[in-house]
């Protein structure tokens, strides 16, 4: 069972960005991260910015809703009224299929797994860590930040993540059943996990 | 970070049994699964019948009742009385520690990876698998079970595995987070999962 798309989803300070774009160098394959995806909906009439803030947060509408207005295929408006995040959501969703029906990829973030769940090609992968590894990586990778601790930090951003995961998919964001393999990057070495997934996948 | 003891924790008809005893004989190290912890334990006084049905059922006492006299060093007895299933993961708990103390080895099942969480030398693995999988391989390795599915089976297995690990952890079973590897046998053939348990550990 051959896989052309990976995705990974990760906790924030836990590496998956870096393993994403590691992969896709040593494979040959395109790489899609948050950027890239935003940019690629910016297109469609949105400013970066917006997209790229409508990423991190969820609609404010509420999630049944959402769910009902796609089971009922309205996703450009119609009788119910959608939030220009869930509008954002639902180009985004759109711009990972065609990546994915593109080329073979590594796509991190943004709820790929599931946008991509019916396809049989696809490999789901999940980075997380413990505390004190992704601590020390954020500080390496993206320094303190005046006033607010990275323990905060490290909860607000994986709460975003969650909250903007279970909006969208209706699904709790790092359920060991939605991935083929879920490494912990504070004991599994980064460049080990590109090896082991370039095999799996192959 | 050398990894001297190596837990599983497994779905039913994931494989995971398998996996363990093929990874211990490839690492030259002591495998002990679910029977092996029973005869231990039944060693120290409990009939083997009664240790086995015990792992498969959590306790009628209450698990918060549990933790406290736990936490009180009250295992055996004492002023609150102790269900012989509490006793026997008790008994269970300290097998496991003397086994994780005496050599390197391999443990599948008996919430070992709880048991030894204050070590920094063990390495945790949980294995999945999707339903179609594990359902062929339930059929393969244990055979038909008159008047009941095989979809009542791995639910009724599951929900058991489930209830035991919260009651005695209070944790929930199959967590991200309470392991360093995660791997969906149905897409990670376990041969391949053995080789690459071996390189992290090394």
């Amino acid at each position: 069972m051959s896989k052309r798309i990976i995705t990974i989803s990760r906790e924030f300070g836990a590496g998956g960005h870096t393993l994403g774009a590691d992969l896709a160098r040593a494979m040959g394959i395109a790489f899609y991260d948050q950027e890239i995806i935003d940019s690629a909906v910016a297109e469609t009439g949105f400013s970066p910015e917006f997209v790229r803030d409508a990423g991190e947060y969820a609609s404010s509408s509420h999630s049944f809703l959402f769910h009902l207005a796609m089971s009922h295929g309205m996703t450009s408006g119609g009788a119910m009224e959608l939030s220009n995040y869930d509008k954002i959501y639902i180009a985004q969703a759109r711009t990972i299929q065609e990546m994915a029906n593109k080329s073979p990829c590594v796509i991190v973030g943004r709820c790929a797994d599931y946008i991509l769940r019916d396809r049989d090609d696809v490999f789901n992968v999940f980075v997380r860590a413990n505390d004190e590894y992704r601590k020390q990586r954020i500080l390496e990778h993206y320094g303190p930040v005046e006033g607010k601790s990275i323990s905060e930090r490290l909860q607000e951003k994986d709460k975003k993540r969650m909250l903007y995961y279970r909006h969208y998919t209706d699904r709790e964001w790092g359920n060991i059943k939605n991935y083929h393999l879920v490494i912990d990057a504070s004991v599994i070495p980064l460049d080990m996990a590109v090896r082991w997934i370039m095999e799996a996948v192959r």
